[in-house]
Order: C-alpha cells, then structure tokens, then sequence
C-alpha cells in the first residue's frame, strides 16, 4: 500500500500530527495502532455498567498554554473541571498538594498563613545540596511531612525510595500558604465534554485519515510505501533494543462498580501509606455523568504491563541518548510523544510538540 | 501489504466471517471498513447524554435458529429483552402486530377469539389472485383494517403504496387470535448485554485480526495481496455499477434526548397515518438503562442516504440477478450479507450464511 504519511500510535502525539497533515496539508495518512482502539493512554468507554471511565487511569487536562488550548477546543467542548485531590493521611483527609488547611486538620491548628511559613521554617532541612526527591522535599516541609505525604507514597509508586530518585521527580510538588485546595493551578483546565475518545474521533474525522487498528506497524511497515513516518511508539522499540530496554513503571488497574450514587467526597484520594494502592479515583467527579452507581478505580503500581512511566534515574536518560542520537540520523522519520521522547509528558505537552513538529514537518513536504 | 484473508465490511457478515478465519484456521485477516467503526447497522454507542443509542435504527436480536444463537453466545452475555410494539391509531395505542386486543381496544367490543375470526370472516376479501402486498394483507383482515394499519405506514416506508409492492413485504406480517403481544416469537430473543459494539469488540478479538477503518476498500485493495477476498458491501458498487445501480430505500434518523425518565410506554410505537416519521423508538426499554433522561429516535424514510432496504420490485431483483452471476464467475470472492445479497435480511439469517460461508471456504483453503 501507499500512503504519503504513516503514524505510528494513535494517542495525542499521533492523532494531532495525524490532524494537521490531513487537514492543512491535505495529504492521505495512515495511522497504525497498536491497540483495538484510538486515544493511546487518554481512552475513555462506558463500561458494563453505564458509567464513563478512563481506561488507563483518570486523565485531567490541564495547560498554560493557549495555543494548545484553542487548538484541542477546535475538537470538543470542555466541562470545566477543576481536579481536587485528597490524601488519607493519619486518619483524615486533608488537601492535597499540602496547603493551609492542610496542616490545620492535620494538627488540630489555626495557623495563619505567616503562622504556616514560620512553622516550615522550624522543621525544613537546611542541607547544602540538593541531590535527590527526597532532599527536594524535606529542604521544603522538613522530615515529618515528609514522611507522612512523600516516603511511602514515592516507595509504592516507583518501588524506590525517594532519595534514590532523581530531584524532579518531586520537584513539581507545591506548598501552598494559602487555601487553594485545587490539584493543579494551570489557566486551562478541563476534561473533553463528551470524553477523550469523542475528542479523537473528532479529531481523526477526515477522508485523507485512514485508520489501522489492531496492529504493531512492525507487522505491517515494510510492505508500506510511504515518504514520511512519525513514530509515536517506544523508542528502543524502534531500533530492536539494540541499547537495552528502557525500563518503565506500570500500574494494574483495579475498577469497581458499587451500587451507590458516590463513594468518596472527591474524585481522587492519595493513600501515601495505608494499603498497596496509591490512590482511589472515582470517575462521575471528574466527568459529571449522573447515574444511580459508580465505578472507581485502585491503582497498584508493578513493574511489569504497559509502559505509562519512564523511571526517572539517569542510567536509563543514558541510554534514552543513544537511541535519541540514532533518532536523529534518520531521515524522513519522525519521533514525538511521551513514549518516543522516554518523558513523562502531560498531554498538553505532548500536544504541543506535535504541532511544533507540525510545523517542521510543513516545510520540507 | 499481504494478508491471508482480505473481508470487506465491518458487520455482522464481514466480523462472523473474520472470527472464524481468525479461530479457527489460524490464519491472519483483515478487515477493511468504510466507516470509523465496527458494527455495520447494528453499531450502538453512547450519545453525549450517555445513553445508549443505536446509530442505525433499532436492532432486536431474534432467532429460531439455535446455530445461530448459541454462536454469538460464545461472545456475548444477552439481556433478554422481548420486543413490543404499539401503533397509534384513531388516537389510541393498541398492540401490533394486530392481536385479539388491538380490535377490541379499537372497536370497543369484546371478542373471543371466535369472535375476532368471524369477524375477519366477514371483512376479509376473498380475492381470486394475491399479486401484491395490498392483497396479501385485505385477504387476511380486509380493507379498513388494512388502511388503518398498513396502506399508509407502507407509503411512507417506501413511497409506494401496497399494491404496487411484491406480495413477500407485508407477508410476513402475522395476525394473532390470541393475546399475545410481542412483536417478534422466534424461540430465542434479546440484544447483547453489553450493547452490540462490545459484541463485536469480542468477537474480532484476535492477534490475527487487523481492522483498516476510514476506507472504502477500492482506495487501497489494489496494493495488498491476498489469497482470498470476501466482500460484504453492496454487490453493484463491487462491479462499479457495470448493470445499473440498485435501489435502496434510507432512512434520515432525528435523535431527541428529552429530560423525563420515559417517554412512551413500550420500546416503539409505530405511526402509520399520522405525521411523515413512520415510529418512534425509545431506547432505554430495549437496553434496560437506567438514566434520569431518555433519547428517542424518529424515522423519517427517504430515497436518499445509506442503502438500508433493498426496493422489493421485480425489475430490481433482475438486475441483482446480473450481478449474482458475474460474481458466480469469480474465484477466491465470496459475497454474503445483506448489502452483497441484496436482500433485506436480519441478523441472525447474515450470521447463518456467514457461517455457511465459512464452512464452503474452511475445505478450499
Ligand atoms: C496513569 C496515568 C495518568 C495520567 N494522567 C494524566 C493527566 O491527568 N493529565 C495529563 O495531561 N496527562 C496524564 N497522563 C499522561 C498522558 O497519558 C500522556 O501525556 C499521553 O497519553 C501521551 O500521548 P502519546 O500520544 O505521546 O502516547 P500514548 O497515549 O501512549 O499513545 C501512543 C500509542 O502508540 C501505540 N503504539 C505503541 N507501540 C506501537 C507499535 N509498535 N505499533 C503500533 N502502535 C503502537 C500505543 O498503543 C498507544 O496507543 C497520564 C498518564 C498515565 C499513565
Ligand atoms: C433500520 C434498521 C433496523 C433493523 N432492525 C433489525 C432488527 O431489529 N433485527 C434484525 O435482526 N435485523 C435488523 N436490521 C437488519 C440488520 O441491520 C442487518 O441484518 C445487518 O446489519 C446486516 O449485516 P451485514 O454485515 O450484512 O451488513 P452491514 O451491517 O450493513 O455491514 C456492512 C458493512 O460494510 C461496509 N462497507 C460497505 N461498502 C464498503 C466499501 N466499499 N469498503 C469498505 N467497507 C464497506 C459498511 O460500511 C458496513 O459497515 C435492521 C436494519 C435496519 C436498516
């Protein structure tokens, strides 16, 4: 077969590239994906019950940047959902990220904001350097929160104890003197009106797309004509391994359906240090969809499955280089999204990127 | 590109056959498909209420043949669900097909079933010749009967009246001296569990199935080989038309998600005189779902859009007759389904012959 352009993946990487090339450059594309269906890691179905939920994990769109913003509101409507996270922490649920009210419920106080700052002040860990995720935190909130909110949490998820991993993985997480409870603070933020998987059917909906589902391109790839390939795929994928396997973390869904209208007050709940899961998410928060169940969803970290996060340790960047180096050599084929790049990208970035590579791809075709 | 199997046509008739090339022989498929989902007509999906709707129209599963039935069993669980219909004449709903109530509601009286078959003897016309649908259906109850229920909901249907129809359209429509009032009374009813996409999601679930969505399969057919092709789209469009086209009638479906738990009392109420749609379809009755609001669905027949019902007009099934020779003649091509037979069969009869087909394919291959 011919086609001009193959993308490989049919995620927000290969949907949005897929997008742009049919659309703007009214090219024909094939995409060739992997999975019985489109979305990637975003994918979202009603379940056996009714009920909508996001298949590989909950999904929260957020992003500052309005470019993206508008060019995914050209897809779907937005309900405008502010994500709201809480941690069971000795007992209770407070906050999270760690805010004013967090630190009142959990030690019975009436701390000002002025009053929270002067606290952190007495129990932060003035170390010189800061070498790893734990280092990043206690130099922030000292050793007792630490312990409460981080240690265990970034144990389940990585199986590794945070002064083991590098400082950004915990860098992004704030402290806030304020009551701001919401997860994120980006200016857009919201899930697709009618879910993840209507916003790629949109996004995909056009005579030059043409859709391979159920099939690794590898199966496919060398009786395909084509000009230009972007790859959205595992990178070491790509080249055999010939590095090694860059190692992922993974996480084994456990979805529940109960029969009562809602399980818990928000749509996730951390559990730092109660139980193997980390966290407890209940889907109707996040969509809104009114039904008389609900289904939530446990997540257990395992080394083994699908490959949702790169392990964030420098000998694994090392080799992420080498095939990184080999990438780039090539002509005519492309690499983007959270996969191809061994980051762990939020949608909006990944989004981002396609368009930027977009834009490359427009000038030399 | 190289497939053992090529099938064209994502429904019952191409997913069957798939299936069992898959299962069975062992040997790898592909299917392509014009439009971006599996499921051909009976493809159902959650509409932005979430409620599960039925693209196509309405699709009840019925069946005598227990082949058939204990097949599709093997991919899906079924809700056993019995289909009921109302007409709404002279202002009343009364049960249809015409059984012992549906008179005495219209007539007020309050027959027997003696007295029901006396009186049809009495209006009944006894007609020398039966040519068309008008006299199969005055022979049996006469003409006001026949008026009130059939001569106009067959106009609109197919912008023809009765007698200009062949006898086999309203011959299957029965009159029960009895009560009872399901519309169909195979021996095994229902719809899938889970909704018919899922069937279908089971039934091509298979490392040898690969599904090219998005593609009329004259845009790509010509760059892939195979050993065999089995095709179950329309028959004319296959020999590009070379005999005429073959007309079909379509259907322009309105969806209305209205805010009340229920709109009308049984899953569909059939219009014979009164406005241009023909019945109106309330899906939750035949899904079971429970949901604060409720869709329904009008048809609206009309000469222009998909091919739904193949025109039951002599001088079409002679053109077909072309056809079905030129494609007697081809080797390694199979056609079967509805579109590929040009007939207007329901489910379970394109499962018996995609089986079949199976079968003839299974001792050449
Ligand atoms: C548990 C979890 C929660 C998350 N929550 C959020 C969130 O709240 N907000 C946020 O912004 N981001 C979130 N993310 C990140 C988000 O999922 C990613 O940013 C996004 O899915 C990346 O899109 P992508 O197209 O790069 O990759 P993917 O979505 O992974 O798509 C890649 C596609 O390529 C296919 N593929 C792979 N190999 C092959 C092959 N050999 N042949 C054919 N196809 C192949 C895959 O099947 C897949 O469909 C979360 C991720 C996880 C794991
Ligand atoms: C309004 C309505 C109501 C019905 N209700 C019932 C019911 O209650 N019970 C019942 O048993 N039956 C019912 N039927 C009949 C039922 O829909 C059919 O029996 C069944 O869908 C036929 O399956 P099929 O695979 O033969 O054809 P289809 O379901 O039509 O599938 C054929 C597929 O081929 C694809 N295709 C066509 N041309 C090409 C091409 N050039 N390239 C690639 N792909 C192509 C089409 O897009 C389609 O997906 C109903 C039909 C209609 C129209």
């Amino acid at each position: 077969m011919r086609f001009e352009y193959v993308v490989v993946g049919a995620g927000f990487a290969g949907c949005t590239i897929a997008e742009r090339i049919a659309n703007v450059l009214n090219k024909k594309v094939l995409i060739i994906e992997k999975r019985n269906h489109i979305g990637g890691n975003a994918y979202d179905y009603y379940n056996e019950d009714g009920i909508l939920v996001h298949k590989y994990g909950p999904h929260i769109f957020h992003t500052n940047n309005k470019i993206v913003w508008d060019y995914l509101s050209n897809f779907t409507k937005w309900r405008l959902y502010q994500h709201r996270v809480l941690a069971y922490v000795d007992g209770k649920y407070v906050p999270f990220p760690i805010n004013l009210d967090t630190i009142n419920i959990l030690y019975n106080k009436n701390f000002s904001s002025e009053d929270f700052k002067l606290f952190l002040e007495t129990v932060r860990k003035k170390s010189e350097k800061i070498t790893n995720s734990k280092d990043v935190v206690t130099s922030q909130i000292g050793e007792e929160l630490y312990e409460k909110f981080f240690q265990w949490y970034t144990k389940k998820q990585w199986d590794i104890f945070p002064d083991e991993l590098s400082p950004e993985v915990t860098a992004r997480i704030p402290v806030r003197f304020n009551r701001d409870d919401r997860y994120f603070t980006d200016r857009y933020q919201g899930v697709p009106e009618y879910g993840y998987t209507r916003l790629f059917e949109n996004l995909i909906d056009s005579k030059n797309i043409h859709i391979l589902l159920n099939t690794d391109y590898k199966e496919v790839i060398n009786e395909i004509k084509f000009e230009k390939l972007i790859y959205t795929g595992p990178i070491d994928y790509f080249f055999d391994y010939k590095y090694g396997k860059l190692p992922y973390r993974s996480i084994r869904f456990e979805f529940e359906t109960l029969s009562c209208e809602y399980y818990q007050p928000v749509a996730t709940v951390n559990y730092p240090n109660d139980y193997d899961f980390t966290r407890i998410t209940e889907f109707k928060h996040i969509t809104g969809q009114i039904h008389p169940k609900t289904t939530i969803v446990k997540e257990y970290p395992t080394s083994e499955g699908e490959p949702y996060y790169p392990i964030p340790q420098n000998e694994n960047y090392e080799i992420y280089r080498l095939y990184e180096k080999e990438a780039r050599m090539l002509t005519n084929i492309y690499f983007v999204g959270r996969l191809a790049s061994y980051k762990y990208y939020n949608m909006d970035k990944v989004v981002e990127e396609a368009l930027k590579l977009f834009e490359k791809i427009k000038f030399t075709s």
